[in-house]
C-alpha cells in the first residue's frame, strides 16, 4: 500500500465536480440563446439562476478551504481552482446578456464554432474533475484543452475578419465584436482552469 | 496582553493610508473632468500631478520594504497591496487623459452612476487602510466593494446597451466605449485592492 | 573565492537568451509587416515558423526544469521568464495576423514609432538575458524598459486620438484600434518580462 501524505477529503471533489457541472449547464444555455427562436428574456433569467448557483458552489468550496485544517492540495490552488471555474461562469453569463442587451438580431455563423469548444471544454473539464482524486489521466484533459483554444483563437480571428468584411454596420460590428470576444475569454477561463490543473498535478504528483 | 509575532511599524500602515488618499483626490479630478464646464486642460494636468504624488507614495513603500527586515505582513502582499493602489489611479489618470485626448464632448449620464461607484470605493478604501494595523473590522470593508463592484458591472452594461442603442454614431460610440471601460477597470482595480486585504487579513488573522 | 549557493547550469542561460533572440527575429517581422511594398502573405507566413521555433525554445525551457533537481532560481520564476517572453511573440504574431486578415491597406504613421519602441525592447531584453548568469548590471535594463513602455504608453494615446479624430471611417478606426491595441500588448508583455526579472534579481541578489 502506498503512503498517504493528504487526506482523502472526497468532498472537495465533489464539489469541484459540480462547479463543473454548472459549466456544462452554462454552455447549453449560452447555445440557447444563439437559437434564432430563444426566447431570450427566459433564457437570460436561466443564465442568471445558473450563474448564481455556481457562485453557491464556488462559496462552499471557499467556506471548506477555510474550515479545513489539511486540504487536499495547497491552499491557494484550491483557491485558484475555484476562482477559475466561476470565471468561466462569469464570461458565459455576460455573453448571454449580452445579447439580450444589446437586441442583436443575428450573428455570423462561425459563431457556433466558438459554442462547441465551449461545449467540448465543459464536458472535458466536467470529466476531469473527478480525476483529481487520484490525480491519474490528467494529462490529456490539460493537452486538449490547450488544443481546443488554439482551435477557438484562430476561429476567432476567422471571425473578427469576417466582421471586418464589410458585410456589417460599424455600430454592429461593436456589438458583435463584445459578444465575440468574451466567448473567446470564456474558452480562455477554460484554459486557465486546465493550467491550474496541471500546476496542481506537477506539484503532487 | 497578546503575542506579537510581528513588529509594529507604523510607516507601512501611514503610507498606504496616503497611497488610498491619493485615490480620493483622484476621484474627484474624475468627477470634475466630467463636468460641462470644466477646463479639461487644467484638469488633465493637476490628474497628471496626483498621479504622480500617487507614484512617490508607491515607491516609498517599496523603498521601505526593500530597506526593512521584518515586514508587518508578507513582503509580496505589500508588493501587491502597493501596485494594487497604484493600478486605480492608473486607470482614473487614464480616463482623464481619454477625454482630453479624445474631444469627448457629452456623455451618457449614466456615466455619473460609475463616478458614486468610484467615490465610495475610494472613500472606503481611505478609511479601511488604517484598520490593516489592527486587522479588525476589515471584513465589511471587502464585502462591500465587492457589491460596488457589481452594482458598476449592471450599470456598465446598461451604459454599454444605451452606446449600441442607435443614439451615437459608431465613431462616438468608440470613444465613449474606451473611455467607460477604463471607468470599470478602476472599479475592477479597487476590488483587486479588497481581495489583497481579505487574502492578506486571513492570513495573517 | 565567492560561495556558490546555487549551482552554474549554463544552459539555463542559454535557452533565455535564444527565446530572447527569437524576438528580436520577431520584431523584425512587424516591421517588414508594415511596409507598403511586403508581401504579406509571406511575411505572415515566416511570422508563424517563428513564433512556432520560439514555442519550441519555451518547451525546452519547461522540460529543462522539470528534469533539473537544482534550478539556477526558483522554478516558479522560470516558467514565469519563460512564458512572458513567450506571449510577446503571441502579441507580435497576433499584430502580423490581424494586418494580414483584415486586409489593411494603410495605418497612421505613429504606428511606427511604437515599432521602434518593440525594436528598443527586444534588443535590449536581448543583451540583458544572458547577464542573468551573474545577476550584474541588471537594473538598467529594467529601468529601461519600464521607461520605453512609459513612452509606448504615452504615444499610444496619440494614436488612439488620431484614429478618432474624423480622418478615419469607423469601421476602419475598429480594425486599426485592434491592431494597436496588440502592438501596446506586445510592449507591455516586454514590461511583463522586465518585472519578472526585477523580481528574481531582488530574490536571489
Amino acid at each position: 500500500m502506498g503512503l498517504r501524505l493528504r487526506p482523502v477529503n472526497a468532498e472537495f471533489y465533489d464539489l469541484f465536480t459540480e462547479a463543473a457541472a454548472h459549466l456544462v449547464g452554462g454552455v447549453a444555455l449560452v447555445a440557447e440563446m444563439l437559437s434564432e427562436s430563444a426566447d431570450k428574456e427566459d433564457v437570460a433569467q436561466r443564465m442568471r439562476a445558473a450563474e448564481h448557483a455556481a457562485d453557491e458552489t464556488t462559496h462552499a468550496i471557499i467556506r471548506k478551504v477555510n474550515g479545513t485544517f489539511v486540504t487536499p492540495f495547497d491552499r491557494e490552488d484550491i483557491y485558484a481552482l475555484a476562482s477559475g471555474l466561476d470565471d468561466v461562469m462569469d464570461e458565459m453569463e455576460e455573453v448571454v446578456d449580452m445579447i439580450l442587451l444589446y437586441h442583436v438580431k443575428s450573428m455570423p455563423a462561425e459563431v457556433l464554432g466558438q459554442v462547441e469548444v465551449l461545449q467540448q471544454c465543459a464536458d472535458l473539464t466536467a470529466t476531469s474533475m473527478p480525476r483529481l482524486r487520484s490525480m491519474q489521466s490528467l494529462e490529456d484533459y490539460w493537452i486538449e484543452i490547450n488544443r481546443l483554444e488554439n482551435a477557438g483563437d484562430k476561429n476567432h480571428r476567422r471571425i473578427m475578419a469576417r466582421l471586418f468584411s464589410g458585410e456589417y454596420k460599424a455600430l454592429e460590428v461593436l456589438k458583435l465584436k463584445d459578444i465575440v470576444e468574451t466567448l473567446e475569454s470564456a474558452i480562455d477561463a477554460f484554459e486557465t482552469v486546465a493550467n491550474t490543473v496541471e500546476q496542481i498535478a506537477v506539484k503532487e504528483g
